[in-house]
């Protein structure tokens, strides 16, 4: 099942897709896809719904596709996930999953405006597995219990600015935090359709060039490792996002390749949860 | 003018303080304390609805005072803002402001229990000014920018796990967005009422024995400094809360004082915004 929000930015509709692609209005059953609607998501009762016709029908034709999840709780992202990633960034493989937050207000659509940050000079791209909760996650015990509190997936582009995330003192998140740095979607593309979350290809262009192209297999904490993990730190809570981490071929490990500029083009794929594309622009 | 926010955990009600103490329900105004309140207000007519006696009076006796503000969407904070704490914590004195952010489903109200998270070994207090924002802040180009953004301050009890901050890799994050830890309030006080937010003398006790005694006078990046700062890195929205840091006294710069352990009592003031006063409890 493929949830998605269709519509100009702050007027999403929430919708979902039948087998056939056909998209369905859901604004009868919930005004937004958030966190209260995944946890109260009967998946088999909305396919008996869709499949018996009662949905009205919705026309994506040149409609702007929105974040899948409505400004989400929170934004926990996992760094230096993938062994080669590590590597380029010149970071040890760590011990156990390092965390950091993104500003849920970055969140755009998978084809919205980039912003470039006034000032910046090493803005840069990171595709990723985006997770989004539908339970609420304290202490969890188990990888079971892990998977029970997962909605769907989706994709993510943890855009970041190198400059404000390392040489500017401290933490990350300056680097992290930007306006636009975080297209994400086009669906919330449930478990059951996801299948084995760490057999995903993941792929991302620049102006057409294959810059990133790893698989979720490569991962060094898997997603129900981190997402225990993260439960032991803080409480996750239906529609929160959880970025797991992006696989080798950022900027910052390809030396001599320019940073992002406005007027490039990005393009973001990761295996059957779809694909993203955004133009840089400036803030 | 102080705001606050009275009732059970989630069926808070938002009030507002008369002249003399009076509190008035502003249930007929707002349903919430929230972003969206705050960008409307129009203190003049509000003052005049108090002074008009047409908003019922609510009876604090024996209510519980939830976080001034609901759920904010991001709360950013300062680190290492103040020389002494600085150097307590063996740190250099940065050169421009350290951000982080600290998960918004940590905050709780003033009186609320604080949870010692399982398997914590160093959860320790720090108070902090607290700035509220009432306005859309980005690239503020000078302080009289920064200082139309605020809404109003407040105290903050910046709760952290330095064992989960420090020593588990990576970023401060794990350590700073555990469950309920971030007491906020009293009131939210408006800028009017609380003058120069340079001159506030901030108080913190642990079982009655005064640990913190800075003002915000000694801090290394001001108030109005560090909103317009952080407005080039991110997009501040009503409704956000900035913690600005904390002098010195905390557990870490106290060789051989314990940490905070379930049942100890944490007791919060700064001048003019009000008292805290949190038991531990164990998650």
């Amino acid at each position: 099942m493929k949830f998605l929000r269709v519509g100009p930015p702050g007027a999403e509709r929430p919708a979902v897709l039948g087998p056939d692609g056909t998209a369905y209005d859901l604004t009868g059953l919930t005004p937004e896809l958030d966190g209260a609607f995944l946890a109260r998501l009967d998946r088999a009762e909305l396919a008996a719904a869709v499949a018996g016709g009662t949905l009205p029908v919705l026309d994506l034709a040149g409609q702007r596709i929105g974040s899948p999840v409505a400004r989400p709780g929170k934004v926990v992202c996992v760094g230096l996930n993938y062994r080669d990633h590590a590597a380029e960034a010149g970071a040890a493989i760590p011990a156990e999953p390092v965390l950091f937050l993104k500003a849920s207000n970055t969140v755009v659509g998978p084809d919205d405006e980039v912003l470039v940050p006034r000032g910046a000079t090493k803005t840069d791209y990171e595709v990723e597995l985006a997770v989004v909760i539908g339970r609420t996650a304290r202490y969890l015990e188990n990888e079971q219990q892990a998977a029970e509190c997962i909605a769907g997936y989706t994709v993510s582009n943890d855009v970041t600015e190198r400059a404000f995330q390392l040489e500017r003192g401290g933490q990350w998140d300056k680097g992290k935090c930007c306006e636009t740095f975080n297209p994400l979607g086009p669906y919330l593309v449930t478990p059951d359709e996801v299948g084995d979350p760490q057999g995903l290809e993941l792929k991302l262009w620049v102006n057409g060039e294959l810059r990133q192209h790893g698989s979720t297999a490569e991962m060094i904490f898997p997603v129900l490792t981190v997402v225990s993990y993260i439960s032991q730190f803080m409480v996750l809570e239906p529609g929160d996002v959880i970025s797991t981490g992006t696989p080798a071929g950022v900027t910052m490990g390809r030396p001599g390749t320019p940073f992002l500029q406005p007027g490039d083009v990005m393009e973001l794929e990761i295996g059957g949860l779809g694909r993203q594309r955004q133009v840089l622009g400036k803030a």
